[in-house]
Order: C-alpha cells, then structure tokens, then sequence
C-alpha cells in the first residue's frame, strides 16, 4: 500500500530544458508508464568550439526503457524533433506526430538510414492516443509551421496540456484557426497543470496573424515591378513560401527555390498538400535565364545569415548559379534569432555593397504568443498548476509574472530545471529529486566524446594558440640528443619573433642544463621544469599565455 | 602651375572606417597640411580569436608625418580616442578637443605612460583653430557623453561639417543643447560637404530626449520603495549617472559607484564639474552594510553582460563585495549593442535566477540621431557633397536614401571605404585612388604582429584541435629510433578514442616503413606524408579535420 501512495502523483521531468535552450524534451511518469513529448537538438553557445550538435542527455530514460511507451511530437522544428535520430538509436518507441510532422521527422530518419527501424503514426487532430497509464489527445494549434498541436494529456493524476510553440491566429494561411472551444471545453473539465510557451511572454499584446505578411510581401512586389526579387525566409514556414508563391503569381513571375533545406521542406509539403502551387510557376535554376528579371522571384534559405546557406553564398559571390546584381530587391522575411543580430547584420552591408536594395524591417511576424495570447490560453484553461516552458529564464519568469497577474498562486507556478522531478496531483505539486540530465555535444561522427577538457583546450587553443617542445632524450643517461626544438601555431611570428624564439631556446636550453646539474630524469618533472620556464617567459615577453607542451622521446 | 592645379584640391581620406566598424579616423589635407580628426579604436570580431583591440593602420600619416598638424577629437568615446596612445607613439602632434574629452583622454594618456609627451589643448565652442591652410571650429552638440562636438572644417576648398556623433537634445541635463543657430548660419554661408552621423539612418522619427530617461528612472525609484535598486549603464553617459543620483538624492537613497571605468569617468566629470553631487549621498562600498537595503543604490558597469564587469562578477556570484539578493531590483539602463544581445540575455537570465526582479525594457535612450534630426542637419547646412559617417555600410547608405529623399543628386553623395582619397572642390568631387588602411590587432602587449596565418591557424586549432606527431631519425640513414608518437589537444580522448589513437600509430607505423622502403628521407617529403596519412584516416573515422602537425628530430 504505501509504495502505491509514492507512486500514484504524476511525474514532469524536462529532460533538455532552461539550461540548453531548445532542446525540448520532456517526460511524463505516471506509474509503470512513461511518456515523452518532443525530442529536439540545439545550437552551439560561442564557447562550444568546432561543436556541431547539442542533443539532451537521456540516460533517465534509457534506465527506464522499460517503461517508455512513445514519443509525441507538437510540430516539426528542429528544436522539437532534431534529437530523434540520435536518441530513438538507443530508446526504439513509436512516435506519434501529425501528418506534415511525420513527414519532416521522415526525411530526417531517411538521412540517418532509420526509416525502417523506427514506427511513425501519423494522428489527426482530435485523435486520443492510449499508452499505458496515459491517453494524448492532439490539439490544433498555429505556428510557423503548419500542423502544430497542443497535447492534452490525461493521466489518472489529472490532465496536463502541453501547448507546444503557438500562437493565436485567427486567419491562418493554410488549415483552420487554433481550436480555441476544445481549450475551453478542456478547461470546464478541470486542467491539473498548463504548460505554456513563453517564448514571447515578455512582449505585450498579440502576435500578427501571418497573412499580415502575405499583405506586405504584395506591396513589395508591386513597389518592385521592374527588378528581380530574392526573398529570403525560414526553410520550414510553408504558409510564407505559399504567400510569396502567391504574390508572385498574382505578378506574373516565374519562382526559382533555392537551398537544400528549403527544397526539401517545400517538396515534402508539396507531396503531402501543404502547399498549393499554380502550374507553370516553378521553374528550374537553369531556366532563370530565359526570363528578364522582372518576371522571376528566388526564394531561399539564408535570412538568419548562416554562412553556409544560399543566400550567404549569393552575397559573398560564390553561388553557383545566382549572382547579385545592382538592381535587385532582396527581402529578408524574418527577424534575428537572439545571437544572429551580427550575421544577419552583415549579410544586409554585404548586400547593400553589391548595390542591391535590401527591405529587412516589417517583413516577418512571430511564431509566438504574446502576452494577450498567453492569458487567452491560461483563461481557457484555469490550469491548478502552472510550469512555463520553451524559452529561456527571463521568459519563463515573464510567463509567471503574467499567471501571477491572472491571479494564480505563487506557490503553483513552477519553473523547473533539467532534470527536476515535479510530482503532483489534485492535492499537492512539489519538485522531489532529481534524474541525470545534460547536455552531449555533438561533432562530426562522434556524439559525446567532446567533452569539457577538450573545449576547454580549444578554447585556450583560440586564444593564444600553441607552443610544443620537443626533444630526444638518450636512455639511461637522460642527456639531452636533441632539441630542445620549438613549434608555435596560432601564436605570433610575424615581427620580431623570430629573436623571441631564439631567446626562448636560450632559456629551454638553460633550463634542461639546470635539469642534468640537478640530475632530473623525471619525465613529468622535466616537462613542468620545460613548461614553467617558458610559460614565465613567453608572458614576461608578450603577456600572452599560449598553451605550452613539452614532448620527450627517448632512443 | 600644373602641380599647383593637381593639388588644389580637399582631400578627405577615411582611415579606419568601413570595413572596420568604429575605427573613426579621418584624414583631411590640402596641399602641405594634413589634420586628423578622431582617433578610435575597434573591438575584435568573432573571428579575431585571441585578439584584445583593433587599432587602425596610420601608414599614410607616417609616411606624411611633416605634414600632419594635429588630431581634433570629437568626444571622448573610445571609438574615437582609443587608438590616441598606440597613433600618437608614431605621430606626435597636439590634440584638440573640448574639456571632458581631453580629461578622458588624459586618463587614457597617464595609464600608457604618455601624459608628458603628448601635447593636448582644450578648445572651447565656438573656439576656432587655425593649422595650416586649415580654421577649425567646435560646435556644440549632444551625445550620450558630454562635451561632444561638430567641426566646421575651414578649408581654401570650402566649409566640411563633420557632426561626430550626435543627437537632438532640446532639454540636455547638462549645458546646452544642440547649437541649431550655428549650423544654420554656416549653412547660409555655404557648405561644401556634410559628413553626417548614419548610426540611426534607419530609424524613422526623433530620438528621444537623455531627460525622459531621468523620469523612467525615478518612477523606478518609487515603484520599488522596498528593494535595493541596482543600476547599470554605460560609464561614459554621465548625464544618466547624474540622474540616477538625483533620482537617488530625491527618495532618500546613498549611491555606491561599482566598477573601475565607472569610478574614473565619475572621478574625472566630478573633478571638471560635469556632474553634480550633493552631499552625504556618495557612500563607500563598505559602508553599505550601514544602510538598509532600500536606502542604498549601486551604479555599476557591465549592462553589455560584459563577463568581466562588475554586474557580471555580481550574477554570477564572484564579485567580492555585491552578491545579489531575491529581493533587489536590477536595472539595465542601456540597449544591446549589436553583437551583445546573446551576453545580455545571460546575464538577464543569471539575475533572475538568482531571484532578482531585472528592469531591462525601455530604460535608455539612444545618443545618435534619428532620421528626422538628420533631415533637420542636412536642411540647416544644406551642402553640396554629403558624405555619410560613423555606422555599417546598411546605416551609410541609409542616410545616402535620406539625402536624396531631401532632394540632393545621386551623384553628390559618397559612400567612401577605408583608404579611398575623396577629392574635391566647388566644381566636383571624386574618388581619386587610395592609400594604405586595415587593422592593426593588438593581442597582449603586441601590436600587430599576430596577422592573418596566426588567426586562420587559431581558428582552426579552436575548431577541431591539434594532433602531433614527433618521431626521432638517424642522421645519416633516416632510420626510425623513436615514434612516431601521437599527442593530441583540443580533439576528441574522452570514449573510444584510445583504440582510435591506437589504430592511427598503426597507419603511422605503416606509412613511415613504406617511405623507408621507397628511400624517402627528405623532411619535408615525410612530413607531407604523414599529414595525408593520418589526415584521411581521421577524416574518415570522425569527419573531423584537426590540424595535424609532424615533428621529426634527428639524433
């Protein structure tokens, strides 16, 4: 009986969570059953050097896989779906998405050859999925990308709902607006706890619908008649490539898509009807050329300034196919994400200077729900408990500020770290313990072999690069046959340093007399002798503190 | 008379500039005299690892240094002083600059050891100075520092007015605003070419007044009677400072000042009588215990998230005398400077955490112009020639649109990069060739000696690390006596890689007995060898691209 009482609250365990921002991921426990909803990747910080990938560490539920029964997914962005290879590997669980999610999480198991090995099942809106102890119903939402879904969550603790990333819009581009009487009617029946995007629950008000956009990019259009346009926009927000598509028919242009990604996306959501395109729109690349270019518009990838993607390459002129010429309008169709101001803001100087006209401002609406969305949910609703997520501290705390104002219970509001374990019911919520949690980096082939020693050395290795000395030792003897010799990488030579690297050998070799005087044959001792000395010169010198190895080989 | 034509031209010559943003220095000359004005310096970019400063390269005034008269500096911001003590080194010539501007720079002087060497004079507004075929004269302006000025050029050419960095204050907190009159009145007696601040090019409407800061700030005060109140903002804007201490004065708080460029800048305004304190309200750091906490306000540095500033050291819990309590208030009086956002978002983020209610929304005002108050310049002055200043190549051409908007020609507005000799009279203007500009990167105590291989190689070693191999030959026969050894830093040991490191000595092992067998004992031909040898192994067992380095000796 009493085991039974610690079992029966219902368990939230974020996985990925505040301190790797994006990764989202989050475990629901309720008994002999776990849950998951999204499983997404982030970025690099700047300090993560050569760092390709940060997936969430799930050895929590690798530990229980036993009891893991499927993953749900809100939608299909990379900080919601991006870790699914990497972590389905180990934990083989059905996923349960909607269809143009599915679709996207398809061509990325393609990719990493696991489209055999892992069960997608495509829900519908509405649909309830029962999985152990728990039943998920799918919620139409809005977002950047289309089928996004909140989760109602049902659980014998009570119901959770998830809202996933969203906002509210009335108008939406393609499919129906966020089913906003299910919220209410879910509401009536009494929500347990809420967990809310806080994304944009700093900024007052309420997010534009995006055919706001689809109006503005029109406008362009028309104030452009005479020269080719470049949009540049997110590779996954189909409803604005339909809205270009649109106004460029409407124009009587011909579309060039261009960018790995957003061919991609825009062929899956062809395929699967996202997307409506009038015939004899699309052209190919090589086609551009029969046309004037008052009559084309490109659309690509690029508009965040990532140095790989089209439209960086069209900048600094080393795009295969599209060069920038004076004329052109190029029209970047989003806003900077927090740490891409100084990319993005460079690529607008490298546009500007090959003359082209570059419309940046007003051009974009959020994702996200503001802070009138976010009380139009939470008054839909009146959840028990409150846990915001997706965003980073300062949002969270934003999104509690807001409960608080609805007038929520402080001690209701939680805002959780990796790793905590909330356990609540109708009585009572309350954060007891915590499970492993953790960030592994991923670089190249390797997953999780970087760890903080090696960053750490890089991180030195940036900033003052490298000096190794070597030298042959005779065995026995410990006299020195060779060397000491010095190699730098990454630090000065340019002017003068020749002669500092003189005088450094001068020192080294003084220092590997004093060693014999003194009868040092210790490897470890020579090499901190080695490394003290030359590190209290080089900074004498230079106030600079390269990393210094010393390497010995004996014959 | 032939040479006499050639040079009776104005030249203008932007030295730093352009490509790097916030090196203003600018060269005027005619016939023998050349003066400068402004002598800033650059923060490194991202991709300058290692780097501390960027300093502009001053050739072409080394190479004309009997004819360089003198430096005018603007204000005292270090994008246009910080260079003075590394320039001045080489070119010692006297500055001229209004009374706080010299301050900071003398403070600037002493740290370099260089107060007796250089020659400075404080000029007045109003004040006109004669240098050779050049009359320059201050003009009152307003900025986010004090004391800041536009220069009226008196050239044989015509009249240049270079604004520096301004704003429109009508109701400054010190001293007057802005001098309309004077502009209009050397508008009326005609002016060549306008050199315009274009920071804010792209920003529609007025910026506010530095006063309507003073208000936010003291509702501030009185909305948070109960909490210690800790502000931060940039150590130069005195005026904010000014009115946070009234603030304080006015609700009964004493006022600590944090932060070492902040103490100096405060030091230095009280001394010169810019800034005004009244007694009893300045109190030690250590004397805070004295106070309860909602008596007390901290001025501080660091709302930039700067890691090393005092707000920094305070959030994350290492600041010797300040450690933030739940209930304090934090204030961010300042907007991120571009490329910040990220350090600032940290830092929000830290402080609340740690349980702190962070202000960061709508505390500052901007200290440039905004669109409206350049139309007003360009309407006062109205000049032949203008030449946008100070901003990206985005915010230049942005004022360009201005000029013409205001009906100037196309071809009467100059986009100059760095190095380009802008020549011109009443008759016309053009770019005439270049001379030798760039960034000198100063790292430690070396002043540009780390070049363009050190930074490739830095970024390199940062990205994927280092692999060393050291082997030791017989003279003579090539022989291998020791080696070849692996040492790696920066790239992946931590799982698995002890086997991979294993297999790589074997594919060393192997490729140095092939070469044996084909005779190959040239170094160079060895080394080359090793590098394809273990380069594509690695490759192919990691996708990674570490540097890898051979070191052979021989015994």
């Amino acid at each position: 009986m009493k085991q039974q009482e610690t079992t029966s609250k219902l368990k939230i365990i974020p996985l990925g969570g505040l301190e790797q921002i994006g990764m989202n991921i989050t475990a629901f426990e309720y008994e002999d059953s776990i849950i998951v909803v999204d499983c997404g990747l982030s970025f690099p910080e700047d300090d993560m050097y050569g760092i390709d990938l940060v997936i969430p560490d799930v050895t929590y539920l690798k530990e229980n896989i036993d009891r893991v029964k499927g993953f749900f997914i809100t939608h299909g962005h990379e900080d919601h779906i991006g870790a699914i290879p990497y972590v389905l590997k180990d934990i083989n669980v059905p996923i349960y998405a909607t269809k143009l999610t599915i679709g996207i999480i398809d061509n990325k198991l393609k990719e990493h050859n696991m489209l055999n090995t892992v069960k997608r099942k495509v829900v519908k809106y509405g649909q309830h999925i029962n999985l152990g102890c728990f039943r998920v119903e799918f919620i139409k939402t809005n977002h950047s990308i289309q089928d996004a879904a909140a989760l109602a969550i049902y659980s014998p603790a009570g119901i959770v709902v998830h809202t996933g990333d969203f906002k509210v819009d009335y108008t939406p581009v393609f499919g129906d607006a966020i089913d906003l009487q299910r919220f209410g009617e879910i509401g009536k029946k009494g929500v347990l706890a809420l967990m809310c995007d806080s994304t944009n629950a700093e900024r007052a008000g309420f997010t534009m619908s995006e055919k706001s956009v689809g109006k503005t990019i029109n406008q362009i259009f028309e104030d452009h008649a005479s020269s080719r346009i470049i949009i540049a926009t997110f590779a996954s927000n189909v409803d604005r490539v339909q809205q270009i598509i649109n106004a460029a028919y409407k124009n009587g242009r011909k579309v060039v898509v261009e960018g790995r990604s957003m061919v991609n996306i825009i062929g899956t959501a062809s395929e699967l009807g996202y997307i409506s395109i009038p015939e004899n729109t699309l052209i190919d690349i090589e086609a551009l050329k029969n046309y004037p270019d008052e009559q084309t518009v490109i659309i690509t990838t690029g508009s965040q300034g990532e140095s790989m993607a089209a439209l960086s390459r069209m900048a600094s002129g080393v795009h295969r196919k599209i060069s920038i010429k004076p004329n052109d309008t190029i029209v970047l169709s989003s806003n900077p994400i927090p740490g891409n101001e100084k990319a993005v803001s460079n690529i607008i100087n490298e546009l500007s200077m090959k003359g082209a006209n570059v419309i940046f401002q007003d051009v974009h609406v959020s994702g996200h729900a503001c802070q009138e969305e976010i009380k139009l949910i939470y008054s839909l609703l009146h959840p028990k408990y409150a846990i915001p997520v997706h965003g980073e501290y300062r949002h969270l705390m934003a999104q509690a500020r807001i409960a608080e104002s609805l007038g929520m219970d402080k001690e209701n509001i939680f805002i959780l770290s990796s790793g905590d374990v909330l356990e609540l019911d109708s009585e009572s919520a309350a954060v007891k313990g915590r499970v492993t949690t953790g960030a592994v980096m991923v670089d190249g082939l390797g997953v999780g072999d970087v760890g903080n020693i090696v960053l750490r050395d890089r991180q030195h290795l940036a900033e003052d690069g490298i000096i190794i000395v070597v030298m042959t030792l005779e065995a026995g003897s410990g006299m020195v046959l060779a060397g000491p010799d010095i190699v730098s990488r990454g630090f000065v030579y340019v002017r003068g340093s020749e002669s500092l690297m003189e005088e450094a050998k001068h020192v080294l070799d003084e220092k590997m007399q004093q060693c014999m005087d003194r009868n040092i044959t210790d490897w470890s001792k020579i090499k901190a002798e080695v490394k003290d000395a030359l590190g209290d010169f080089v900074w004498k010198e230079t106030k600079r503190r390269p990393m210094i190895m010393p390497i010995i080989m004996e014959v």
